[in-house]
Order: structure tokens, then sequence, then C-alpha cells
């Protein structure tokens, strides 16, 4: 038996894109003389649709899909995800399904048993968890499907399910398990699927074909990474990262399993193209072509911008100077010279005019009151105002370039350097920017050195340093990293030998400016805790704070 | 038998303030002679406490409360809700439970089995759901303790749930039910729990104690509004709206069930109510005192205004009339006559002098191409900038003004009047606005006629009306409300009579404007589909648009 996999990027709610794509899958299957191709999770109408699945039309549509293969399943066989009605009167409306369709029939539904809903899924909210788990006859062979989180209940001390789906199937002896994901990355994920496929194929001893998605949906990257496991535990297989790959598998092969084929997993070389995908897709799918940038001088947006170059290239990229009073020529240089090594336009605008102009207006009410945060605050909505009339003016969207570090503690300015369609480094902690940094400039230079080896500053008071206002990064961001991805609580937290004034510090800048974060763009998630959908808090609690 | 229920405004993670309220309630009760007091759902906390939930450091603190309250629990049961630790290795962390305290012991908890996991609410995220129900004897009577939405599922056609926690529970033959609720406000929700409290009462044929909360956690209000039900189905008392209350009532009278005392119920006077409380505590609970307005003169901004008034006092309002040249002169007019209405601090800024400044830096780069929307964009930004500046200097917090209308089709500026630290009036329809500035003025007239009688208009560009570019609001709020409150899709929405192009328009607009929303402020949920939490789309979609 000969099986296709086919990892493609689904555009949500795009179902004649889709459809598309997968009959394009379909036909290189034929020609490859595959028995059955597997797409992925919610296939039809993309990963995560949230929300639109409570539309009956969407779902109507997306049924239409799943028809429109029925029809292109003559000699193949076709496992495809999708929502399906739930026809009992009790529960929620829907199953998250894997369709089997086969010589224009329906042959088989298999209904997601495990449902996640925790960090940025929400699957219980639309879906009854299915209780029944059969295997489905195909040819002279027995198949487990499975969809997703269905295989990720073992090997935890404390599982998050109170049934597994495969143990229930073993009793019908299936030949192989086929799991349809929708599976995000994040920079340590592809490892851990591999592990907890591993454990899935050594405890069943069957082979499993793993179907992910590539690309992105706003936030959320899939990586692909598809794998194809034998029984003994070899990756027979498992597809690059970040791109379409469609591949045809001989199952005699992979029960044989003596190959053993694995992708490089190095965690800032992951995140870059995390990013750059997340960056590209967010464009192509929302369709626009140019993204404009303010550039400081500073770390954070030539980071972005060379991001930004990568996935759209450099005749698309366009980036504003925004010197005030309190720039350094320096920063103006860097700025300047990151531009020229990328080279991609850039404008000087100074905004002393402007911001006198603001000083004027404000005088009467503001005389004699202390300059404060306000002022600062007013610097950087300037530059975000400029920055948006030249999106507006260009059709180009505003690329946010604040970090994971200033993200956390709310050090950046609403309406103004935390404007943007789409924040890129919001999800990578400052002591990461470096490092991508250094990976971006390994082959050549193009990130100015002196970008990466200056200390950090806003630049929104004289002499201003970040230094003035946080903690070191490099124990910051260990102290953020504890209590944003690991939950820790502060007692925890000083007790790994932190300094109790920062730790508490720290969690009270992080609880204290959820407001700011509320407002902010959305940020493409790297790491296994990021901002947006994936944490939810209340902004006018009194916790920490 | 005496039983106080106490309703109580509750604040997330602020344990120690929790704990005072509820000692006081407590004090009362003995005080009344009462043999039993019962709280709210996760009273220790707070609701929604979100992902506070997966702080061991959160849920430890909240066991600190109820060993507190257990120790307060002499001679008197305390039904109290808050979370409780899973004691299984499989399944969620933890059970969102009713601890029983009498006599210094626990004497019973009570899981809660139905998980509310749709619109605002996320409880499968961190609850395991119970599967067992058990009634608690004390004293002489046995009672079925539940928690909110374990009474929820009788009376549907489609019950979201396949079990029912008082079915199981009627095997122990209880004398009556206590049910501790956290259920949000909505304008028609009130009617609806008193209708489902029937439900059960007439069911299972005993009386049922349901205590809420009351008052607002950013976007979610609590109306209170708690319910003593004798089992004939007469409201033996509803306890006001919107307002604490701890209140004792002798169980042999509620038996009887010979009193019936409902609140009134009317749609404008609750949101208007709901409205000023979300103001309030919005300001309390963050420990703000003043808030700062942009006022246009229009309806909107004038009612947000009197709201604010009405919640902190004309003291602690001001408002800024930032002209331009394409405001009338009758614009003007109206916003100083609302806020001498009001008696509230207003300061003319004409923003003609900042446009200029903007206008020059950016001639050289839109030299030669026709004004457009960016132009609007940037009046609606410096007047929010502007706005800003005073919240910053004066520590006060920016209202945002904008309506669900305006909301829904993407009619407004970000980070210009999408501004603000919560938006008062973006759940209420422009057709609902109306009719709260008709509620407002009902004894006398503070918003000025012409503010309710002039045609809309954002004054951006000369002559400029809402009706230019938008359907007029009589047929544009009917069908956002079927799309967005009922999920109806274009096909539906187009066969009960609305003309074709303006539905598919106005859902493309809707579907187009995501990406706004997603960085606009809190909104105040008064509808049974607000924006927020409540209702989570894709930005990168392509579905009706």
């Amino acid at each position: 038996m000969k099986i296709t996999m086919a990892q493609l990027n689904y555009h949500i709610g795009n179902f004649e894109g889709n459809l598309v794509s997968m009959k394009r899958a379909i036909d290189q299957a034929r020609n490859e003389g595959a028995d059955l191709i597997c797409f992925g999770e919610l296939a039809t109408c993309g990963y995560p649709p949230r929300d639109f699945l409570e539309f009956r039309d969407f779902i109507q549509k997306s049924m239409g899909v799943i028809q429109e293969l029925c029809e292109y399943s003559q000699d193949i066989g076709i496992i495809v995800g999708a929502p399906s009605i739930n026809p009992e009167i009790e529960g929620k409306d829907l199953f998250n399904s894997a369709f089997f369709l086969y010589n224009k029939e329906l042959i088989h539904i298999a209904n997601k048993g495990l449902l996640p809903t925790y960090d940025i899924f929400d699957e219980y909210r639309y879906f009854e968890p299915s209780k029944i788990f059969n295997a489905v006859q195909f040819k002279d062979k027995t198949i487990a499907i499975t969809v997703c989180e269905d295989i990720w209940n073992i090997g935890y001390e404390n599982p998050l399910y109170t049934v597994c789906p495969m143990d229930e199937m073993m009793a019908q002896k299936p030949d192989f398990i086929i799991n349809l994901s929708a599976s995000p990355f994040s920079y340590e994920h592809s490892r851990e699927r591999i592990e907890l496929i591993r454990s899935n194929v050594l405890k069943y001893q069957i082979p499993m074909f793993y179907v992910n998605h590539y690309g992105s949906q706003t936030d959320i990257v899939f990586d692909g990474g598809s794998v194809v496991m034998s029984a003994n535990g070899n990756v027979y297989d498992e597809m690059p990262y970040f791109e379409e790959c469609v591949r045809t598998y001989q199952l005699h092969d992979v029960i044989l399993g003596q190959q053993s084929r694995e992708q490089t997993k190095e965690k800032i070389d992951l995140i870059y193209r995390a990013l750059v995908i997340g960056i590209k897709d967010y464009f192509n799918k929302l369709g626009f072509k140019k993204a404009i940038l303010g550039l400081s001088g500073g770390i954070d947006s030539a980071i972005t911008t060379t991001l930004a170059v990568d996935a759209l290239g450099a005749e698309n990229v366009m980036v504003l100077l925004m010197p005030s009073q309190f720039s350094s020529e320096g920063s103006i240089q860097d700025a300047k010279e990151l531009a020229i090594n990328l080279g991609i336009q850039y404008e000087i605008i100074p905004i002393q005019d402007v911001y006198k102009s603001y000083e004027k207006v404000l005088q009467p009410y503001f005389e004699g009151l202390t300059p404060n945060v306000t002022e600062e605050n007013i610097q950087a909505r300037i530059r975000g105002m400029l920055l948006m009339a030249f999106s507006n003016k260009f059709n180009s969207i505003l690329l946010n370039t604040t970090n994971k570090s200033e993200m956390s503690v709310g050090y950046g300015t609403l309406y103004g350097d935390l404007s943007g369609g789409l924040a890129v480094l919001a999800d990578v902690y400052k002591t990461e920017v470096y490092q991508l940094a250094h990976y971006i400039n390994r082959k050549s230079i193009r990130i100015p050195i002196n970008s990466i080896t200056k200390p950090p500053s806003a630049e929104l008071r004289p002499g201003q340093k970040d230094s003035d206002s946080l903690p070191d990064y490099d124990i910051l961001d260990q102290v953020l990293f504890q209590y944003i991805e690991k939950r820790k609580g502060p007692d925890e937290i000083i007790e790994m030998g932190f300094d109790s004034v920062i730790v508490l510090r720290a969690l009270k800048l992080v609880n204290r400016s959820e407001f700011k974060r509320y407002q902010s763009p959305p940020v493409i998630r790297i790491s296994s805790k990021s901002f947006g959908l994936g944490r939810r808090l209340p902004i006018e609690a009194k916790y920490l704070c």
C-alpha cells in the first residue's frame, strides 16, 4: 500500500483556495500510484477557524469542500479533517472529524476525542468530545485514524484527559496509525512531537503517519515537520519545516523501519524561520505586499526589518528614521547603515517640529508641571502616527518591533511604539533577540555591530538607558520566563535564587501592564507561552500588583 | 432554618479584600440568626480569574481564604465558591467547587459538573467536570448544592451537555437547591435566569436559593439579581440589581411560597445601570478616580460623558473639545452645552496647528497624492494623542466613545478615536444609543437635543455624514444583530428580507475590520454577544470578505 502525506498551507475560510491546493496534492498522489492521501486537521476550513465554527453557513461551505473531494476520490482514499455535525441532540453541535472518502463515498468518520482547551486552543468551545473510537478497514489493512490531540495523552505523569483513544482502537488490531494534526510551532515543539510519536509507536507497536499543516495564521505558525515513524521508533521521514511537502511512502518500507531521516532542530534557526513565514503569510493571506517600520538604530527594529526583508523582499520594505533631540548621532548612523546593508528605502523625518506643535497647544495646561512619561509618550506616539500615515497612504502594513521582555513589563507606549499590524518579536526575549542578531550575521554583517553592542535605550530623554528602569535583561528574562512560560509564583522563583526585590518588581510590572497587552498587535508565537489568545488575564485584577 | 444570601462585589485576585467583605456578611448573618450563609461562585478569588488559575500560588492564596473562613464558621454554615485541587492524577488539575464549612470543619465539597466553555466562558480550560453529584445533610435538611451552569441544562431543545447534576441528586431527596453563581449581565439575562430557575423548581418541586455576584470586572458586569424561588415557581425574592445585598430568609416562609417580589426589567434602564457600574468598578478596582474624554458634539461622546459623570461624579470628569477646520460651529456649541449641563471641566484645543505640523513633515512624501483616509486618520489620531497626554499627565483614564455599530464595521481610527482604557458604548448599537439618550433625558435635558437630532458625522472632511459610507443605522443595526448576536449567515439574513447588497457589504466590513477590534479597548458587555474575549475570530481569514 502506498500512502501520500500532504503538508499544506491552508487559509482560514478560504474554502476555494484550500480545495485547489488539496486537489493538486491528490493529482500528485495519483501520479505516484498512491492508494491513500492524508491531509491535516480541519483542512477544509483552516485552523483555527475559531468562532466562524458557530456559523451554520461556514459549516455548510466546509461540507461543500468535502463533497467536492468525495467526487474526486475515485480509486484513491482521501482522509481529510473537517468539522462534522453531531447527530445527537445533547452536547455541542459539532465534532472535529476526519472524513475518509473513497470511490465517491464516505466510508468512515473518526471524531476527535481529546479536545485541547488550553493556551491558544479552544476546542471544547465548539466540539463535543467523541467517546467512540473505531479503526477502519481499507483494502487489506486496518487503520486507526486519530485527530491531533488524540495521541497526546500518553507519557505524562499528570495526563490531561481520562481516556486514550488508541487504547480503545487496539482491540481492532490496526496495522498503522494515521494522525491528522494542526500542531502549532514553538521552538521546542518539533522535538516534543517526535518524542510523543515515538511513545505511541513503541506502546502500540505499529507505525504512524502524522500529517501537519505548515504556514502561519496571524499569530500561530505551523511548522509542518510531518512525521512517518516505524514501529521500532525510527523516524522513517520527517518532512521539512515551513514549506509545502507532498510525499508518497511505501507502507512496506515503513514497516521494515530501516530508514532514519530527521530535520535539524536548532532553536534560533527555527525561530528565525518561523518569524519569516509569520510575516510572509500575514501579508500574503491579507493581500498586502509592502511593510513599513520605524528604525531607531537599536537592535529590535534592526532585526525586525531584516526579517521583513527576508520575508517580503527588499523592494517591499520601507523604513522611517525619526530622530528627536534625544536621538544620538550614533543611532541615526546605525539605522542608516542597516538600511544600506539591506538595500531598502529609508527616509529621515525629524520629529522635533511636530513635537513642538504639541508642546505649544498643551503648554497652557501643563505649565509648571514636571516633565514625565507624558512627554516621552508624545514622542513615541508621533513616531507611531507618522508610520501609520505612511501605512495608510502607501497601503503597507506597519510591523511592530517590541520584544517580549518589553512587552512583558509594559516598557512601551500604547498607540506609539506598541502600534502595528503584527508584532514580530514580541514573543522573543531580549536575550534571544541578541542571539537572533548573531544568527543573522553568521555569514556576513547585515545588522550593524554597533546596534548589537551598545546598551539598549529608548532615547526618549537625555542619556536614558533601559537599565535605568529595568533589571539587566540577563536576569529579567530568566525571571519572566519562570513567571510567563512556567507559571511559577513569586516564592518559587525567589527560591530558585533570584533576588526577591527584582522578582516582585518584575511580576508587578507584568501584571500591571495587562491593559497595554490587551490593545497590542497580534504576536507571532514562537514559544510555549506567547502573549495574545494563549495567555488570558484580567486587566482589573489585584494580584501581585 | 434561616439562610442568608450574600450578593457581593468581588475583586479578582484581591484575596484580602474579598475575605473582608465575606466576613462582614457573615457577621450580619450571625446577627440575623442565620444557620447558613451562601456566597457566589469562585468568591475567594473573584470571577473570571482566567489564567491566574494556572498559578499554584494563586490557588494557594485562595485556599488561605477558605481556611480563614473555616475558622470563622463556628455555629454557622458557610457555602463558598473556590477552586479546589483535583485529587485524581488524570484530568485537569482543578475543580470549580463549592466548599461547605461548618464549626471549623469542611463538611462537604460540591464540584461543578457543567463547565461553560462558550462566549466569554473558558471553564474547561481550567477545570475537570465533576461526574459525581451528592446532596449534603445539614441539621435536619438535605441540601443539593450546585454551581452556576449545573442548573442550566434544562428547558433547551438542543441541550449543551449530556448530563444534568440535579437529576442525579434527586435520588437523595433534597429539601432545597442552593446555586452559587457568577452569571454575567446582558440585557435579556435577568429574565432568562428567572425562567431557568423556574424550570428547575417546577421540575424538581423544591425551592432554590440562587446567589449571584454583582459588580464589574473590566468587560464583564454582574448584575446581582439573586433569586429565592419557591417550589411553586413564585419569585419569593429577587435581590436588587447592581448593588450589594445581604439578606436572611426563613426557609419555612420560602416553602409556603406565598410571596412574589421581582425587580422591574426594562432594557434601556438595565443597560444604563450596567454601563454606570462598568465605569465605576473599572476605576475603583484599578485605583483611579478621574476620567478624560473627547467631546465631538455628537451623541456617542455626549452619552459616554454623562455615564462617566453618573459613575464618577462631575468633579472627576474632564473633557476636551478638539475642533478642526471641518468641525461645525454647531458641534462645538453642542459639546459646550453638554459640559455646562453636566457641570464638568472642559477645555477647547483646536487641532489645526498640530495638523499643519504633520502636513509639513509629510508633504515631501505625499506631494501630488490625493487626500484620502490617511488625512482623516491623522486628525483622529491627533485627538487621541492629546487625550492620552492629558490622561498621562493627570493620572486619568481615557474613556472610549465608539458605539457597537461603528465597532462592527470598523468605522473608527485605530490609535485615534479607537483609543481608551475602556470602551463604554461599544456593545450598544447606534439605534440603542439614541434610546439611551431619551432615557437619560427623561426627567430633564442633560444631552443637548441637537446632539440627538442632527445626522451623525465624524466631521473629518467637509460635509461628511456617516450615511455617505454606511447604510442607515436603522437597517444596518438589524443586519449586524443577525450576524453578530444570532450568528446568521448572509443567505439567512437576506432571506429575512434585507437587501442583499447591504447585507454582503455589512458582513464584509465586519470581517475585514477584525484587525481593528483586536487592538481596541475592552468593551463593557451588555448584550449576549459583545466584542472581546466573548467573540474570537481570526484576523487573516478569507470568509465573506
